[in-house]
């Protein structure tokens, strides 16, 4: 198995050799290795840089337009590079494999140099926040005292949030896509679900699965369930309708078993079946498990309390089909900012395609999010 | 494994002996064995009767409340009993276990007289409308030519709807509730993905699991997946938000692992493992996909086409909460109906719980019913 995926311009940055970092659950840990890439040229006041922030699956390709000699498609290629809504030409975008990951960052699966062996289940219970520290090291390390903007969609929202919330001098601007200040507890629950299809799945073996196939079937079914949520009931609708799938005929129907019949479900099992070729199942319920426990009101604080100390300018972006984070979600998020005085834009936008929309061509979404950062009003 | 549940009241009715019973796929199958109980006399007329249909996992024990000795909750206590809407006093009432099911009627789970040992997966793939001319051979036992109403929820909805079009001259009324003319492809894919995760066990070993224990874990994780489909999103919130479970403080949270911490988390385990107790993994495969393939439309019919021959009265009912079965898969329903000129009456019922609604104490939904099936208009 391996998932780890070489990008041209992959960087790495390793710290806290010492095992010296501290965690937020309070324990010390390390050595510590962030992979990165970055678009764009630093300028001299070293003032220039976007941090894009990937959700649950990411990595740090936000983009292929930067080098054109880079033929594996970005994750974010609609936004991202050269006279694109985030400009590669202007800002020297940075994206990082998240903490906890499985593309180059230390996580679960990464060697554990006390044993030798990949972590597995001794890999530390990590934090959102414990994300964000990790990622304020290689800011340092790459000697920036200050963000023009921390941006991201879904868990890549929280991880922005939590920025502008933990280092409030260093961010201009903030912005938050498609997320929430905490997962509400229906979406907690479907990715329990998957967790406990991971867990089931006998060759999890307790997490030290690296010397076998590890649990594919569990890790296929985790992502089936979380692919739903991803989708807005009439996207699937539009998509699919209950159109068959290509080989079977309306004769075959009542002579078939249990395989897919309809072409939501074989698309489904094609979903399932190619993330499991790219994404370590430990990572899934590390990162899952993050997202499942983030919440700013935790431990009897307000929302209120929270949001204080930030300084940031902030956009807050919903999509209205979006059952995943809800209008709602955003919603709670504004109306405290707002109470507060802070400086924050809401825009509720309109898509058919639910949570998924985010990472998808809007032209709305793009221009909103061009206007926000090249503008200047409160900013530097 | 025994997971058929021997109520005190519980009868059988066995027919096609020799195999002679025409499924809709065009084979013929036999014998067969129909589990039903009944509450309330049938009168001399046999015109009071009242077919109740269960939902995807129900039985026949629609209510403990017919026999003062019987201390086994009925699945519909709030609905049918002595005074109770669907009043046992008035009407007889009759419950049988859907074909294809586990608790009692023919299905995967009993003995194939052709091998000695339980169908698996050579049962036949079985529809709604099957399951529909099962009961209609019941019917036909019992010497009635007329039934009062054909009442069900869900996937009992689908088998009045079914029973309206198939049977027009047998119903006074239909009452189709929290249902539709077909699966959205959403919870199609739902359920696939429950389906997968019974597939994936390797206890599943190809259905023929009755000597060992079954696919527990799969079954589990399918029921998981529905469970959070049967709530809305704001009863989850309500029911649990992000509470911790019992036996978790806030401390423990960041040195814990995978194990439940949130109480919809313990909650969604609990049912998993409580319905793994008494129903059969492969009633859950065939019930479902019964469910998912139900079309009206399939095979190029218009609805208009197909709900013309209902002579029935027909009330529909949706809850604005249920996302399973929304107030639009009714709306579709009656909108035809309106269309076709026929005698429909559609409530959209507020109720925070979601698909669960139609299976809880409503107020509304109690009387709503009562009226109509006691409403003579256009009745008899």
């Amino acid at each position: 198995m391996n998932i780890n995926i070489p990008y041209n311009g992959i960087k790495y940055f390793t710290f806290a050799e010492s095992a010296d970092f501290l965690l937020q659950n309070g324990d010390l840990f390390g050595p510590i290795t962030i992979a990165y890439e970055t678009f764009g040229k630093l300028n001299d006041n070293k003032d220039n840089s976007i941090l894009v922030i990937h959700a649950l699956t990411g990595d740090t390709h936000a983009t292929s337009g930067y080098d054109m000699d880079d033929s594996t498609p970005g994750w974010w290629d609609t936004m991202v590079g050269p006279a694109k809504p985030i400009d590669t030409n202007k800002y020297h975008v940075i994206c990082c494999n998240v903490f906890g990951g499985c593309m180059g960052t230390t996580g679960p699966s990464s060697i554990n140099p006390a044993t030798g062996n990949p972590y597995g289940k001794d890999f530390p219970l990590i934090t959102v926040k414990d994300m964000v520290n990790v990622q304020k090291k290689l800011i340092d390390h790459l000697g920036i005292n200050r963000l023009k903007s921390v941006i991201g969609g879904s868990l890549g929202g929280m991880v922005a949030l939590e920025w502008a919330v933990a280092y409030p001098d260093i961010l201009e601007t903030t912005v938050i896509i498609a997320s929430g200040y905490k997962t509400s507890p229906q979406i907690v629950a479907f990715y329990e679900v998957g967790r406990n299809a991971i867990l089931a799945d006998p060759e999890f073996a307790d997490g030290n699965y690296y010397d076998g196939k590890g649990p594919q079937k569990g890790l296929a079914i985790a992502r089936m369930i979380a692919h739903i949520t991803y989708l807005s009931k009439t996207s699937i609708e539009d998509k699919f309708g209950k159109n068959l799938q290509e080989d079977v005929t309306e004769d075959d129907l009542l002579k078939f078993r249990f395989g897919p019949m309809f072409a939501v479900e074989s698309y489904l099992r094609h979903q399932g079946r190619k993330f499991v070729d790219r994404f370590d199942a430990n990572s899934y319920l590390y990162i899952t498990k993050a997202m499942d426990m983030y919440d700013l009101t935790s431990g009897g604080a307000t929302l209120l309390d929270v949001l204080t100390n930030i300084k940031s300018r902030t956009l807050i972006i919903s999509f209205d089909s979006d059952w995943h984070f809800t209008p709602q979600d955003s919603w709670h998020l504004v109306k405290a900012m707002m109470n507060l005085g802070k400086d924050v834009t809401y825009v509720n936008l309109e898509s058919p395609f639910g949570h998924d929309a985010f990472l998808l061509e809007n032209g709305e979404l793009e221009r909103v999010i061009y206007s926000f950062i090249n503008n200047s009003k409160g900013g530097k």
